[in-house]
């Protein structure tokens, strides 16, 4: 049983293929999300389809899978059973729990009300009907501080998906909408990207991070770094320099904490809520419980696994291959976290890379990018809507738009 | 001022460009939306930025209009004002009403929650919902009853949208999802279209009617004529005759009503709530004051100007005429409308066509639906990314999504 159909679990699903186990796999939405490209759709690039697609139709050929429209809420590992948020129970033998992260507003649960942040495609909408209608206000307001206020867009967090939120508002104030109003100049928006330690993209090396912010100032956005937001509210934002911004729509990137799912397996989290594992990412005290991505707190020669795609992907196959191992008696394979190189983008040609030794930021940064998620998302089925067109869609009938985005129960249907 | 950014609307202040005019146009949504393809984005053929437009964009370069969203809750025809949703007051010299209709329930309001009908985005990503998520439910069941209620749909109403909705539908089924799912064969789901008359599609020539229920027999779809629906609720339809249909999903298309806002010019509307309206299209009684499109009860040589996007296009540019002859000191011209013949299309290679005594049926009219549909949507220049990809939209800084889907008010923001 695999719970989350993020790129973790799908890949240990796609791993498990030939592997003589009857895999389940549940997620409680019916749609597998690419979600390095979801700031795209928050800042309206994209449309959801394209960039989430049917797990039913991604598993549809292997046929020891079966996909199951749920919400886990609790899992007994006395019994081997997880439990769906309707009442149902369905057994396992072994578990993979690869349920992700949401954002976390450390201990300030109120704030997410005033700053959404950014991890489903119901978020994505909320934010690109935030910044969009904020144009709309500021359009049909007569007070200049109310108008003022609606042109300013706070991003907290100064990691890749807090400067690409940043730059993309940017670039929608500067090109898509500049011609668009007439009584107000959407090139005059002010967009402030607020990071709590000293540089944005802690990430990267330090040279890149100094790019980064060039790159976020020729854009005309205000960074501003070693500054810590200390309450938001529905006007905006209070930093701890004692100083306020008003602004009308602030987003938060600042943080996230593994799935709630993390507290029926472990009573000891880590700060981000996540669950220890051991060298085979069994749960510690858990042999056929296996945790990864977001919801693991894993370590590599000695060093933490981060919590991105590559990783989650690379801790699928990983469970995989032990499971099999379990499968011939054989002893589980150590997981190794391999570091194949980050990638930022910040706007239109605008990117940092890294990869080992090999840094550089700029142009030839920004198409590496875009060539390397283009073909990702190819791999999971996805791009041929965009890449061409619903001529595609009709001669093979897919349909790129079977999203239920509302969230999802067997109650309301 | 312009009430509605519709077919009507938008042609109406296309059609003033060049006018010694200032025009206002006002809607509740920030988009035009290419009605005739609503379908496919409820049956997840299209995404719904694919066929909706920023109304701002369209009018972009037409420095004579300035767009205002919002809410128009009444008109004051004596001191010359609309009111306002948020209470402020927009003056006019001429009026037009171009607010179009939603879907009408005969007095039965309460069968809106169980049987949504299909006139804004909001629907169309309800109906989505709804139909996707009844497979997944058939899939989780283990109720036999359950199960076949979750895998039957009824569609009320035989015209054009209805005829589409059952079509799509059947394809859903029978291709789209045939082998996405383990416990249940999607092919088996029962589509049922229920007409009160003797046929469908009743605007068309009975041969075509006639074609039009062999063309939907063939995708499976079972229609019922001569049937009216007397009773709906959440687990399905009461028939005239005596008969129930379990159903989990049912869906409306059976009649309009034009905008509300209609009554606040006028206390003699017809049984779908239109205004009546004089040669020129001005409401009887109010000269400064025209009414286009769904909301208008016109006569053109006698005959009744059906609700068609057609209609709305004609009716816009007439009344643009007319206020031009009002400037000039010239008499208002006499609106004609000239039909241009019927298009429905019924599923993959299925449609009828009609044009003066010209009828036809089968792919070519399929073939001709879409050119003419692909073709007037170009015109709106919403097409552009499904036709070329996104390739377009990053090289000339266009958004296909910018589309605020929600219900939008200036203090929700």
């Amino acid at each position: 049983m695999i719970v989350g159909g993020g790129f973790g679990g799908l890949e240990a699903a796609k791993r498990l293929a030939s592997a003589p186990v009857q895999v389940t796999l549940i997620d409680r939405r019916n749609h597998h999300l690419f979600q390095p490209l979801l700031y795209q759709v928050a800042t309206a690039g994209l449309n959801p389809a394209d960039i989430a697609y049917p797990i039913r139709a991604i598993l549809r050929s292997q046929r020891n899978v079966e996909v199951l429209l749920g919400e886990v809420v609790d899992v007994d590992v006395s019994t081997g059973e997880v439990l769906l948020s309707d009442g149902a129970r369905v057994g396992f033998d072994h578990l993979v729990l690869a349920a992700g992260a949401r954002h976390a507003y450390f201990g300030n649960d109120d704030w997410e009300q005033h700053a959404p942040g950014l991890k489903t495609v119901e978020d994505a909408l909320e934010i690109r009907r935030r910044v969009l209608s904020a144009f709309e206000v500021a359009e049909r307001s007569h007070d200049p501080d109310e108008r003022r206020a609606a042109l300013t867009f706070v991003v907290v967090g100064g990691g890749p998906t807090g400067v690409e939120l940043a730059g993309a508002i940017a670039e929608i104030a500067t090109h898509t909408l500049a011609r668009d109003f007439r009584r107000i100049d959407p090139t005059t928006a002010e967009v402030v990207l607020v990071e709590g330690v000293d540089r944005v993209l802690q990430a990267f090396h330090p040279e890149l991070s100094e790019r980064a912010q060039q790159q976020l100032a020729d854009l005309g956005v205000e960074v501003r770094t070693d500054t810590t937001v200390i309450g938001v509210d529905a006007a905006g934002v209070d930093l701890d320099a004692g100083t306020r911004i008003e602004a009308r729509t602030v987003l938060w990137a600042a943080g996230v904490a593994a799935s709630p799912l993390a507290r029926s397996i472990s009573d000891d989290l880590d700060d981000a809520g996540r669950v220890p594992v051991d060298a085979s990412l069994a749960a510690l005290g858990h042999d056929n419980v296996f945790v990864i991505g977001d919801m693991a707190a894993a370590t590599s020669n000695g060093d933490d696994v981060p919590g991105v795609a590559p990783a989650a992907v690379q801790g699928g196959r990983h469970v995989a291959e032990a499971i099999r191992a379990d499968l011939d008696g054989r002893p589980r394979p150590t997981f190794r976290y391999r570091d194949k190189g980050s990638l930022a983008t910040i706007g239109r040609a605008a990117a940092v890379a890294q990869f080992g030794r090999l840094r550089f930021a700029g142009f030839l940064a920004w198409v590496l990018w875009w060539a390397i998620h283009i073909a990702l998302l190819i791999g999971f089925r996805s791009r041929a809507m965009v890449l061409f067109g619903w001529g595609w869609s009709w001669l093979t009938f897919k349909r790129g738009a079977r999203l239920i985005t509302s969230r999802w129960s067997p109650e309301t249907g």
